[in-house]
């Protein structure tokens, strides 16, 4: 048995051959002479087109096969390089494994994107929706891939925590349903894997997590979720740059493979969402990252302040969406790490600067989309981390543990935090979180 | 600059070179005039010994590097086949970045399991412990790589769930901190990724899902933790005997690369823990799989009744785990795949047999552990499955998505679900789950 993506990557040797597919309908058409069928079987978003005529199988049997339904075809595969479809099979045996019901609700006709999330559970079986779930998961495993071949340990950091990680944003209270107060103390869900991550970087060198982490925010817009996977690598020894160095070129790798390996996709949403889109993800895997510090940032945008909502453009403003996309879109037109941020709005584990004001931080920033990429060098020094954890009334005794690493060998370590799902929306062009995660969680949103 | 791993594995090539190493002190020993330093980056367990003396480097400094300190050193490579050590580094400098405070609980002396549990922040910087998590590590990619190969796509099952996958179960409760019922109905972590999993594989055909699951169980076993990683495959038009392949063929794989990748965290569990861990694990990647059926089970356990403490041996019987090890350890001497259990104690969703009495259920049993997988063939007739859910008072309304897959070109699919902890604990032997993820989450215990 073979793959219908196996088939197309390597058509000149199948030309002629006999094989065996399964997979499910998604288009016949035809008459009583001959029918043709369109084939998926999940491999790719493209379609195999399979044909069949009335002295080779029973058309009658073909004619009750519904948009969706599950069936067996043997045939031979042909190569049609000069036709719209580069192959198709030319059926010997039909079976209709099982049919839908009527009531199906993937047809042929469009169906809008809020519709489809209604039935998270089916959408999937959408060109547009497996196309993007195919991208996410080569993703995922070519970000595998990059940090093992880099040496790194895959550290699995708590889901469950008695912390929250960034002494801010609204938590998940988790508690068992018959056993009250089950840890006996309270206990979260954690909205970063980070803090566990440190621990793990010294004695490990290099670590990163990758898994779910919640935020409890009240919030609608395209870009939140309640539930969200993050990539979160930590290096002892590294700096800021250093740091900034590795998330470039974990992004570039990441993406240049899944360009490769999703070509068909990629097809698929150049046709339907923009046409753009390679030459997008192109861009950014070529050009050379740039960097800016903040306080330049600030002065760049009062040159064009009028072209923003917000226009009052001082240091001290934490960067809008507005301007985020304008150093990224205009004046870089490509990825661009801002660095050295005021203290004020970022969280107090990070590396306070000489200049007492700005911390060691940046945000990775690109084209369409704002910020991808969090990081910073993190606060080594014991006495500086303290007085910044007192200063925001963070409890010192919930941190005593992450206070101690800094007096256990701890010389210094840096990392960032990837929101999975950004970069899937980023790599996509999809325009909606919902639209970049299997079963989205949003506030009063939960199917299945 | 190289890994500790790195220079071993190439230990010829490197014979003679200078490098600069980055790690943490983990012994010290010498005179006035020489002294050696055992340094750990955290690459593998093994430590690379480095010779300091007097005319190089400032012993002054490195007398004061107590163990776990963070410290650099450039130094030439020696390689020393014929004495313990295979190589050592012959320091030209030494930097101590960070020195640990005296209080560093991470000392030579030999410290408990059960306090270094109370220390999971630190206690990867022992051998054990490091080992553990080095091997958990390349389990986790391996896993991640056998799936990719065969082209399975990596689905992320959602951890806040309003369903509870089994129909049993203990689970935890989720809902935000500020605003009550944020979901707008009940909200529970995640018992299992199946059902998701399964109406992925309608579409997709092969995927697999490798994420947190939780059990709220009041329980205080060596084996239990309310927090633990699950592998779980699922494949359409997959039956019974070919899942079983499956996970046989996926286990061995996986347990064959990381015994290559791990060679020396495998020394050292040898020397430590287990003597003959690689001899159990050889025979396992290398011995056949044996079937059996649950009644010829039954049969044999009732020929060795009095050997158990359960003695009772009937048809109906839910096998205890020194059962498990019977049949495993004993009568076939390597992994056995136990099929078609009675539908009573299995979940409703498993392809119901002819006979009336039992169900496509495959456990796999392996040596010293009992259950590592437990799997099955999904009941895809609408009607048996409607039938078992309204038998066993499961909410129908609840599983209303579940039960439509099944009129939706579900032509039959399978899976199984792999304890990821499980997995860890056979591979390095180590007895408690608690020793087998980073931050172990049990009742009453929550630690950072």
């Amino acid at each position: 048995m073979y793959t219908v993506k196996k088939i197309l990557s390597n058509i000149k040797d199948f030309d002629g051959k006999e094989v065996k597919v399964l997979g499910w309908t998604s288009s016949l058409r035809g008459n009583k002479k001959i029918k043709f069928l369109e084939l998926n079987d999940g491999s790719t978003v493209y379609n195999l087109q399979v044909v069949l005529k009335s002295e080779s199988v029973d058309l009658e049997v073909v004619d009750k096969t519904r948009d969706g339904a599950a069936i067996s075809i043997v045939g031979i595969i042909k190569h049609t390089p000069n036709s719209k479809q580069i192959a198709e099979l030319q059926a010997i045996e039909f079976k209709l494994l099982k049919n839908t019901d009527e009531d199906f609700p993937i047809q042929k006709k469009e169906i809008s994107m809020e519709v489809l999330r209604e039935i998270p559970h089916l959408r999937h079986r959408t060109k547009l929706i497996k196309s993007v779930m195919l991208i996410r998961s080569t993703l995922a495993l070519e970000i595998h891939n990059f940090f093992s071949k880099h040496n790194f340990l895959y550290v699995s950091s708590p889901i469950i925590t008695s912390n929250d990680g960034e002494g801010a944003g609204e938590t998940f209270i988790v508690d068992s349903e018959s056993v009250k107060d089950f840890f006996g103390k309270k206990a979260t869900l954690g909205v970063t894997g980070q803090l566990h991550a440190e621990a793990y970087a010294i004695g490990f060198n290099k670590v990163y997590t990758f898994g779910p982490t919640f935020r409890a925010e009240n919030s609608h817009t395209k870009k939140h979720a309640a539930e969200f996977w993050m990539v979160e690598p930590e290096v002892a020894f590294y700096e800021l740059k250093d740091i900034i160095k590795l998330a470039d070129h974990m992004l570039k790798t990441v993406i240049k493979k899944t360009l490769e390996v999703n070509k068909l996709e990629f097809d698929f949403l150049e046709e339907s969402i923009d046409s753009k889109l390679r030459e997008k993800l192109s861009n950014f895997v070529n050009k050379k990252i740039s960097i800016i510090d903040y306080k330049d940032a600030i002065e760049e945008l009062k040159k064009v302040k009028t072209d923003f909502e917000e226009q009052n453009i001082h240091f001290g403003l934490d960067l809008a969406t507005e301007h985020e996309k304008y150093l990224a879109e205009k004046l870089f037109q490509g990825p661009v790490a801002v660095i050295n941020y005021p203290k004020e709005f970022k969280a107090f584990y990070m590396h306070q600067n000489d200049d007492g004001k700005t911390v060691s931080a940046f945000d990775l920033l690109v084209p369409g989309i704002g910020e991808l990429i969090g990081g910073s060098q993190r606060e080594v020094r014991h006495e500086k981390l303290l007085s910044r954890i007192k200063e925001l009334s963070i409890s010192e005794e919930e941190l005593k543990w992450y206070l101690d690493l800094r007096r256990f060998g701890d010389a210094g370590s840096s990392g960032f935090g990837l929101g999975f799902e950004r970069l899937v929306m980023y790599v996509t062009g999809i325009d909606n979180i919902r639209d970049a995660i299997p079963f989205p969680r949003t506030p009063n949103n939960l199917k299945m």
